[in-house]
C-alpha cells in the first residue's frame, strides 16, 4: 500500500539537522566538534541514542558480537534488505557529520517512509558499524570488516587501545557486546552517504559526488641513517646528511605525483630529524610517504618510482635507508550500476553531480566485494574534516539524503540482484 | 737565564695525557665522554683541578667577575703577556679534548718551561674562559666575550639556564664569582690550540691546521604555515603543504652551497612538521638554515639567494613563510703574521701543515679584533666532536702542543707588537 508517490518524497531536513545536533551532544567538545572515540562513554551515549531512535522508528534492532547496530524495516517480501550504513564513532577532535550523516540520513529516510506510509518490496536496513575511525583501536573499519568476514572476530575483540583496554572488554563495559552473529544480514546492496572530506566538490561547484570507488593506499616509513657532524666544520662533499636525504625524498614524492598525474597523490606527513639541532648535521631522519591511486597498476608504478628514488638517494648521499611498509590497500571499485544509479537520480533531481573517487577509506569498501555497493558524497566546506570545523550546509545535506533515498527506493523494488 | 735551547723543547705528552684523563673524570659519563656543563658541580670540580694545577706550576691565578681563570707566569720584563686560552666547559655529551686541550696544553707548556728553566722576556698567561659552549647558558663564548668587552658583564651574569638559574647565582654557588675585573690583562697576542671538530685535516692527511679565521655564521628559522588536509582526498593542485615547502627549502639550501662553492656550507638541522601524521598534509613546518662562509660578501650572497628561494617557494606553494634570524656573526680573520708563524713553525718541525678556516666558533675570535690572534688545529678522528667518541691521537696532540709552544716562545721574545 503506497499512500504517496515515493518519487516525490523528500527527507525532513529539520529532522535530520535535529538528529545531527543531538548526537553531537554525546562527547561534545568546548567550542564545537565532538570526541566520541569508539567504545568510550560518549560512544555508549551515542549508541543508546541511535538505537533508541531506531526502535522509535519501528526498526528491528540487532547488536552483534563486535557491537555493530543494525535496524531493519520490514519489506513486503522476505528478501535481502537494501542496507544503508556508516558509523558514529569519531576522531578525538571530530565534527558532526563524518559517519553520523550516513547513519542519521538512513534513519531520516525511514522516518520519511513511515510518515508517507510507503511500503517497499525489500526490507531496508540501517547500520552503524563499530570503530570505523580506528582512532582508538586498530584497524579502522573494524565493525564492517568483521561483518563482511575480512577481519576475524577474535582478533578484533583482542585489539587494545593505548591504555591496554581491549575492544572486547570495552564492548562489554558499555553493554554493546551483542548476541547477534556478525554478518547475519546479507544485504541485497549497500549504500553509504558521507561528507567528501576533501575540497573537490566545493572547488568544482558540484553538489553530489557519485563515488566510483576508494583509492588504493600505500604507506611507507623510511628511516635514514647518516652521520651526525658539525654544520660548520664539515665540508659539503664529506657530508652524509640524513636530513638532506629526507628532503630529497619528500621533493621527489611530489614529482612522482606530478609525473603520473590523474588521481595520483603523494604526501610526506612525517619528517623528524635527530638530533634536530640547528648546527648539527642530522644523523637520522624518519619520514613517511603516503601514495594513493584509484588504479592498482598506477599505484604500483608510483611505488616502484619511489623505491628507485630511495635507492638513488641512499647511494648519492651515502646514507642507509630502511623502508618499512605501514599499510597497503588495493583500490576498491564500486558497482557500475550503483554508481550510475546515484549519478542518474542526482541528475534527474537537477543536482550538479560528478563521478569521483574517494580518497579516504569508508565502511562501504568492506561491502564492495560482496554486494553491489555505492556511495553518495556531499561537499565538505573548505575540504576540512577530522576537525571541529567540519561543515556541510543543510541544503547540501538534504540534496545528498534525497538522492540516497531515491536510490534506496529504486533498489528496494528489485526482485533480484542486478547492477 | 736559559738552561736549555727552547727550540729543542718538547712538551711531555704523558703529562698532557694524564691531565686530559684526570680532568675527564670531572663529569665523566658512563661509557666515556664528559658532561661538564658550565657552572655545574662537575665544572666546579674541573675548575678546582685546573686552578690547583696552575698554582702548583707557580702561576699567579686570578678569577674575574665572570669566572674566567687566568694563570700568569712572570716574564723577564713587565710587558703584556702572551696568552694561551680556551675553555673547560663541555656540551652534555662532550669528549675529552674540545676546549680542554687548549687549556691543558698551555699548562704543559708552562711545565716544560719550568722543567727546562726557561725564562721568557714576556709573561705567559694561560686562560680558561667561562661557558664557551653555550650549552647551558646563552650566548656561547661568554667568558671571552666579557673579557674583551663585546658582552656586558651585567647581561652575562643575568643569563639564565632552562631552570631559571642565572650565571651570577651559579658562579657564586660554586665559588667562582671572582674579584678580578674582566679584561684586566691585555695580552700581547693570543693563541688557542684546539681539535678541528671536522674531517678536513684527517681527510687530507695533514697534522696541523694554521687557522686563517672563523667562518661567518647566519642562522635563520623559517616557520611555514600551510593548510592541513586529508592526504587522500586533497588533489595535488589544491594543496598548501607546509611540509613540502620545507623540503623544497632544504633541498635548495644544498643547491646554494653547491652554486657558491668554496667554503660555503649550508645545513638544515631542524625540520619539524605539525601535526606530523602519515595521512595528514602538514599545516605547519619549522626548519632552520645554517649558512657559513669565511667571506662576508659571499655569506651575504648566500643569504640573499636563500631569501629568494623562500619568497618563490611561499608564492608557488601558497604558504606563508616567516623568517626569524637566530644568529649572525661576521667572519673573523686572524692575524696574517700569527697564521704565518704557526705555519712556518709547523713546517720547520717537519709537520704536514695547511692553512684552513675554522667552521666552529672559538674563544680566539673574541681576541682577534684586539690583538694578534692565531689558532692551531689538530685532527679530529672521523671529524667527530661534541660527542663522547671525540678522539685525537697522542702523537697528534703532541705535534699541536709543540707547535703552540714554539709559537708562544717566539712571540714571548718580542719587545713590541708586530704581526
Amino acid at each position: 500500500m503506497t499512500l504517496t508517490n515515493p518519487h516525490n518524497l523528500r527527507i525532513d531536513i529539520d529532522g535530520l539537522m535535529a538528529r545531527l545536533m543531538q548526537l553531537g551532544q554525546d562527547g561534545a567538545l568546548e567550542g564545537g566538534g565532538v570526541c566520541r572515540l569508539a567504545l568510550s562513554d560518549a560512544d555508549k551515549a551515542g549508541r543508546d541514542r541511535v538505537t533508541g531512535w531506531m526502535r522509535a522508528l519501528g526498526l528491528e534492532v540487532s547488536i552483534d558480537h563486535i557491537g555493530n547496530m543494525i535496524g531493519v524495516r520490514a519489506g513486503q517480501e522476505n528478501l535481502a534488505p537494501v542496507m544503508i550504513g556508516s558509523h558514529i564513532d569519531t576522531v578525538a577532535t571530530g565534527g558532526l557529520y563524518d559517519g553520523n550523516l550516513g547513519v542519521l540520513a538512513g534513519l531520516e529516510i525511514i522516518a520519511a517512509l513511515n510518515a508517507a506510509g510507503v511500503q517497499t518490496r525489500r526490507p531496508i536496513a540501517v547500520a552503524a558499524f563499530t570503530n570505523e575511525e580506528g582512532a582508538r583501536f586498530a584497524p579502522d573499519m573494524m565493525g564492517s570488516a568483521v561483518d563482511r568476514g575480512s577481519l576475524e572476530i577474535g582478533a578484533a575483540l583482542a585489539a587494545a587501545d593505548a591504555d591496554g583496554l581491549t575492544v572486547g572488554e570495552e564492548l562489554a563495559r558499555i553493554g554493546y557486546r551483542g548476541p547477534a552473529e556478525p554478518g547475519h544480514i546479507t544485504p541485497h546492496c549497500f549504500f553509504e552517504l558521507h561528507v567528501e572530506q576533501g575540497p573537490v566538490l566545493e572547488e568544482a561547484g558540484f553538489e553530489i559526488g557519485a563515488v566510483t570507488g576508494v583509492q588504493g593506499i600505500s604507506w611507507m616509513e623510511y628511516v635514514i641513517e647518516g652521520v651526525s657532524n658539525h654544520a660548520g666544520t664539515t665540508p659539503m662533499r664529506l657530508r652524509r646528511d640524513a636530513g638532506h636525504a629526507a628532503a630529497v625524498i619528500a621533493v621527489e614524492a611530489r614529482q612522482i605525483a606530478a609525473k603520473l598525474g590523474g588521481d595520483q597523490v603523494a604526501t610526506v606527513g612525517v619528517c623528524a630529524l635527530d638530533p634536530g639541532l640547528v648546527n648539527v648535521i642530522a644523523r637520522r631522519a624518519r619520514i613517511t610517504v603516503d601514495l594513493r591511486n584509484t588504479d592498482e597498476a598506477l599505484l604500483r608504478r608510483a611505488e616502484a618510482m619511489m623505491a628507485e628514488v630511495v635507492r638513488e638517494t641512499a647511494a648519492r648521499e651515502q646514507v642507509t635507508i630502511t623502508g618499512r611498509r605501514l599499510a597497503r590497500f588495493e583500490p576498491v571499485a564500486f558497482d557500475p550500476g550503483m554508481i550510475g544509479l546515484v549519478h542518474d537520480i542526482a541528475a534527474a533531481d537537477g543536482r550538479k553531480v560528478m563521478r569521483m573517487p574517494s580518497g579516504a577509506g569508508h565502511d562501504a569498501q568492506m561491502f564492495a566485494p560482496h554486494c553491489p555497493t555505492g556511495m553518495v558524497f556531499v561537499p565538505s566546506k573548505g575540504g576540512i574534516s577530522h576537525n571541529i570545523r567540519e561543515h556541510t550546509d543543510p541544503e547540501q545535506l538534504q540534496a545528498g539524503a534525497d538522492v540516497l533515498m531515491q536510490a534506496v527506493l529504486a533498489k528496494a523494488e528489485e526482485t533480484e540482484a542486478r547492477s
